[in-house]
């Protein structure tokens, strides 16, 4: 078997291993028991990747001579709520695990920042391991440290910061991934291109089958997404600066998943995110800040790997320029009024623009809406 | 009005002053506004402290330009519940405050853990603002950053550690305490000079009337208690080490309480812990670790303020010595079967002591013990 690819984030003390390649999960407890010696565990799961993975890790984890408790949520979204919360914080404390044992997440990315975020509480903090079982939760939540559920009233409304001891990224798990959801969490690695990595952007412009292949390419494109990100957070762990940059393409994104109303069938977060990466492309270059032919490159590599890069690709009608503008402005990324977005100069030169007049927002949205007049 | 002593609580980034004298819930606009201008804020407090304080509070916020979103829970320690946390959660979502906002606690211990816990959770931390209204909150919950829950399974199983940006210590507010309340708390600010600092309880040997009057030895005892855990806090902020020495008096303490079924009528927190000390004491003169006259001392004064400081000052039976121990055994932080306590080397030499042996325990418990055989 190949060795997996290790990124080490560095966080002083909270610094950890994600592992990315094939096979991890059947190498848990050997990994597991040779970081955190004596460990006992909880896993916490959802019943459809239970059904596909559980069996491998709990044989994994064997091997290391751990026997965990098992934790099955139902699938979806809603699951990150305050009563699954309470589910898996009760679940946890029910096993009698102390604070220097292991909460472990196997799944995407609502079973990582539910599980994260229970970990984070009990006993005022708790080890936690992540097996990220999608692409997306593999680039987005490896590193960064962010957990949560939502509320009634917004998304991600509620969590903790809480770094992981390691990550196992098994990149063969990710073949058993519906296509469209492979897709979609590919738009959040190539972000990591556009923001400040122009060499990644261009390499996958020509690697790009690869990676939906598998193989070694899968697992360098997850590495190089988890390095440049683990950058940016190394500089900005609590989200008071530079952090801001991993939303380039999120604004326009969020808008265009609340003008869907979460509808996952017309639009997914990745596809919000491609549309967003675009958009936020073509509007710099409206505002002469980047080339226009560096969003036409955006737009035709997105095309090529057959995500959706324009508000004409959603199916449905769309609310008017002014309806999504409301959603834009609505956005908890939104400080004390001010409009703030992320702009680039060109593919990987990403920065923060603050106080972009909404004026100017508004007439790009009308350009660019396809169900009205120009 | 006089002016308030200040402590700094030293933990770099998050270091943060406690004020403590007379009037400072009508100087709560002008402190706050003067630290983080232009913020909005929502109080949490319980139906007691309200009807004592709230208006007091409000007007003073008033004065700040303050006019905060008003949160009111039952009172009581089961209001340390998940279901109370979300509504805590949702009600400082629902004042649309955002993360540079404050969350201000008014209330003893539970409101303060509870509120805390809310603020370190609502948008991954906002800012939060102690104004305990119990001198065991002044003394024990202003410094540390603990905050949390209670669990069906054990208490403050469930939280976070969050600093907060400023404390009002209101030693006025102390006169409307129950005096049995006023005293437990004296017990946990009379620990302090037991842990490190001989001179401070040589102090309250001497002074320990005026602090009950009130006054400028009140605030000065105070903030004497303050330093002293802020200073044991700044070594060991997140609990891995040193911090156990808080917990002087805590491992007898707590089996007394739940030896009691947590009946208030017969032993409130502080009470069980003056015992705890108590017995801490007579325990290292028993192990010949420090002299049989400090444990006097201790007893002594104890005593002269009106604290229980024996098992027999517990109205009531107690089980038997054994069962006794069983609590110990039990108790939380004992860590991975081995039992620790925190003994001492005489008055203000408290040290952690790991791999006691529990029959030394249940001997000393017997020998103790009001209701057995010696």
């Amino acid at each position: 078997m190949s060795e997996p690819v290790i990124v080490e984030v560095g966080l002083g003390e909270r610094a950890y291993d994600i592992l990315i390649g094939p096979g991890l999960l059947a190498r848990a407890g050997t990994e597991l028991s040779r970081r955190l010696p004596g460990t006992r565990a909880a896993v916490v799961t959802d019943q459809n990747v239970a059904a596909a993975h559980l069996e491998t890790l709990k044989a994994g984890l064997e091997k290391g001579g751990i026997q965990p408790a098992i934790i099955t949520l139902p699938a979806g979204e809603k699951t990150k709520s305050f009563a699954h919360l309470e589910e898996v914080v009760d679940g946890v404390l029910a096993a009698k695990l102390e604070r220097g044992d292991v909460v472990i997440a196997l799944g995407g990315g609502v079973i990582g920042d539910l599980t994260g975020f229970a970990a984070g509480i009990v006993r005022r903090g708790m080890n936690f391991v992540q097996i990220p079982t999608s692409l997306l939760a593999q680039v987005d939540s490896s590193v960064g440290g962010k957990t949560g559920i939502n509320s009634p009233r917004g998304k991600n409304l509620v969590g903790v910061f809480h770094q992981p001891k390691l990550v196992l990224a098994d990149t063969e798990v990710l073949d058993t991934l519906p296509i469209r959801e492979f897709r979609a969490g590919y738009a959040e690695l190539a972000k990591y291109g556009l923001i400040d990595r122009p060499d990644f952007f261009a390499w996958l412009e020509g690697n790009w089958t690869k990676v939906f292949v598998g193989g070694a390419e899968r697992a360098e494109a997850i590495a190089e997404a988890c390095r440049a990100k683990a950058d940016v957070v190394a500089r900005d762990e609590f989200e008071t600066g530079d952090r801001a940059l991993l939303n380039l393409g999120h604004t326009f994104g969020h808008a265009l998943e609340g003008a869907t109303q979460y509808d996952g069938a017309r639009l997914v977060h990745g596809e919000g995110v491609a549309i967003g990466m675009a958009l936020a492309h073509r509007f710099s270059a409206r505002l002469n800040l980047a080339s226009p032919d560096d969003a036409a490159r955006v737009e035709a590599h997105l095309h090529a790997v057959g995500l959706p890069w324009r508000m004409s690709d959603i199916p449905g009608e769309l609310p008017d320029a002014e309806a999504l503008l409301g959603f834009i402005t609505q956005d908890k990324k939104v400080s004390r009024g001010a409009l703030t977005f992320i702009l680039t100069r060109g593919i990987g030169q990403a920065f923060i623009a603050k106080d972009v007049p909404a004026s100017e927002v508004l007439s790009f949205l009308k350009e660019n809406h396809p169900g009205q007049p120009k």
